[in-house]
């Protein structure tokens, strides 16, 4: 068997999985904010009709993950593996969810990273012909994520300048190789990231602990594939926020890989108006996924984006690792995604 | 491409990925028990001469990963994917583990089961030919894991009888398609488990949560490879302790897949004597993880054992979802490994 590995890091993928569907569901805020048109449904409150954020937060999965199911005219039995996860401890959020649907269940713990962290896996797993159809979901809520990590909400702490706000959202993506509908997109490579830690340890600046992973797993990508920034349409980022995306686009200069201010977009700046007071932007697994799913997806079906490089960031520390005086190590995951439509078709 | 699926879960790997090595790292509790001596390294001590218990369960995982490297001949920089994942929030000791390395990282959660959860995905990105050399690692650790799930251990609480006792254990296990060294087993088929919630809520008995999702991978693996018990040398689940594997047995009898008493092992009562006081037996992901590495592989290797299914358990709930009246969910991941000698020869 041929490697399908390109350079250190890169994996080719000849079979390009399609993106049959995606679906996401979002909390009110993001519903208000700039993108709230396109998401497929915007919760009315953030419990959901749900006795608790938690539940609220597993209902989101639910419904995108059958929204995607559905919209690719599939049945829960075709999928094979439903693969994903989530901030919460234990990450019961796709793991509960999980249990409602009969599918075979792998977890993925990769902080904010954990969209592109799942179709990295999911496909490789339908390129090698080991999966016919994978769900990849993802997701976080605002209130799960402050009771979990920082204050309860009823303290009505203050945040600081450089803190991004969690973004209440999930997305779920449905990669086949034998679709049912027309392609949303295709993904002819992926890159998994290395583990990267520069010494930050401001739990309220993970932007500027994520963004020396993201530049790191995008050098690679660049150089395993032979090409450069400008060979993309877009560059897509999860959640570095205002901060880390400056300093992505600092630290990609100093590496002679300049990369465009309009051509790299930050799903953590895309989600929320400035006046939504969210800080420093985004955060969280559901941001990428929410904007994946709800933004790029059609644009790319549309031929709108020929082709773009999507790759969710994680800060990888917790609480314990936090209070125990450790920095905060990055990781990103990239994807690159191509639309179905041929040059010249629109 | 064609599918390599079998029937609804399993899936079979024609390249047949080799495990090339294996390393466990071990407590002085379970460097007492009954396979003390087979095990890598056995700590002096629960600190491992760290500051922190949580600084020791992450050097653990680095010693086993480091010593399953250098044991098949590789370098750090051969390894495509580090993959795994502990019991801690936001598995740290796995992802700060993989900062040391410079490894693209995968970050698995599927509580005790994560050790066969990254063997699955691992040998099917190596079956598929996205990966050349993948490590797959899970630890847990005594202390750690009781100051975050239980009590701290200066508060002396008493256990239930039918409560495990976490293994302080990290085991690696290193795949490939391209072995440098005469391979330790070699694994054929992977099956990927449903969730599966029978509505047990004593998160003291984790044993009982976990029993009916290994009854339900196991009886997927028969009917999908048409095989039976009789066709394994030995069934050798993860940590379903004394309760959970009774309970296993009886589920097996009633839909008419008996195991035999001899040919069903447990890990989590393998790793301890009788009189060790660990009330049901082990648990954590570094028991199946150590188990396997220290005991299973070198048997297979010899030629002892054939033919056998290694399937590791997880119960997936958290705190909070238990704080919050949730039943444990479990998850089953098997599979199944055969020995490298051929029959005959030994």
């Amino acid at each position: 068997m041929a490697t399908r590995r390109l350079g250190q890091q890169t994996i080719c993928l000849p079979m390009k999985p399609a993106i049959c569907a995606g679906a996401a569901c979002v909390g009110p805020k993001e519903g208000e904010g700039p993108l709230g048109a396109v998401f497929d449904r915007v919760m009315e409150d953030e419990l959901y009709g749900q006795q608790s954020f938690e539940l609220a937060e597993r209902q989101m999965v639910l419904d995108a993950a059958r929204m995607a199911i559905q919209k690719a005219r599939f049945r829960e039995s075709d999928i094979q593996f439903f693969m994903g996860g989530d901030l919460l401890n234990q990450i019961i959020s796709a793991s509960f969810a999980a249990r409602e649907l009969a599918v075979p269940f792998i977890g993925l713990y990769g902080a904010c990273s954990t969209m592109s962290e799942g179709l990295c896996l999911g496909s490789m797993l339908v390129d090698g012909g080991h999966a016919d159809h994978v769900l990849c979901v993802a997701s976080s809520h605002f209130c799960t994520a402050e009771r979990q990590y920082r204050f309860p909400l009823e303290y009505g702490n203050q945040r600081t300048p450089t803190a991004q706000w969690t973004v209440t959202g999930a997305g779920a993506t449905l990669l086949s190789l034998s679709p049912r509908t027309a392609p949303m997109a295709r993904i002819t490579h992926v890159c998994m990231g290395r583990v990267v830690d520069l010494g930050v340890t401001d739990a309220n600046n993970m932007g500027a602990a994520m963004a020396p992973a993201a530049a790191d797993t995008l050098l690679s990508l660049f150089e395993d594939t032979r090409t450069a920034p400008t060979d993309y349409d877009l560059i897509v980022t999860g959640d570095l926020g205002q901060i880390g995306r400056s300093l992505l686009l600092k630290l990609m200069l100093e590496q002679g890989m300049p990369l465009k201010e309009n051509a790299c977009q930050d799903c953590g700046l895309l989600i929320y108006e400035q006046e939504q007071d969210t800080h420093a932007g985004g955060s969280g697994c559901g941001c990428s996924a929410s904007v994946l799913n709800g933004y790029l997806l059609p644009r790319l079906q549309s031929g709108e984006l020929r082709r773009i490089i999507f790759m969710s960031t994680g800060a990888l520390m917790s609480t314990t690792s936090s209070q125990q005086g450790e920095s905060i190590p990055g990781v990103a995951h990239a994807v690159v995604l191509e639309s179905p439509v041929e040059k010249g078709k629109n």
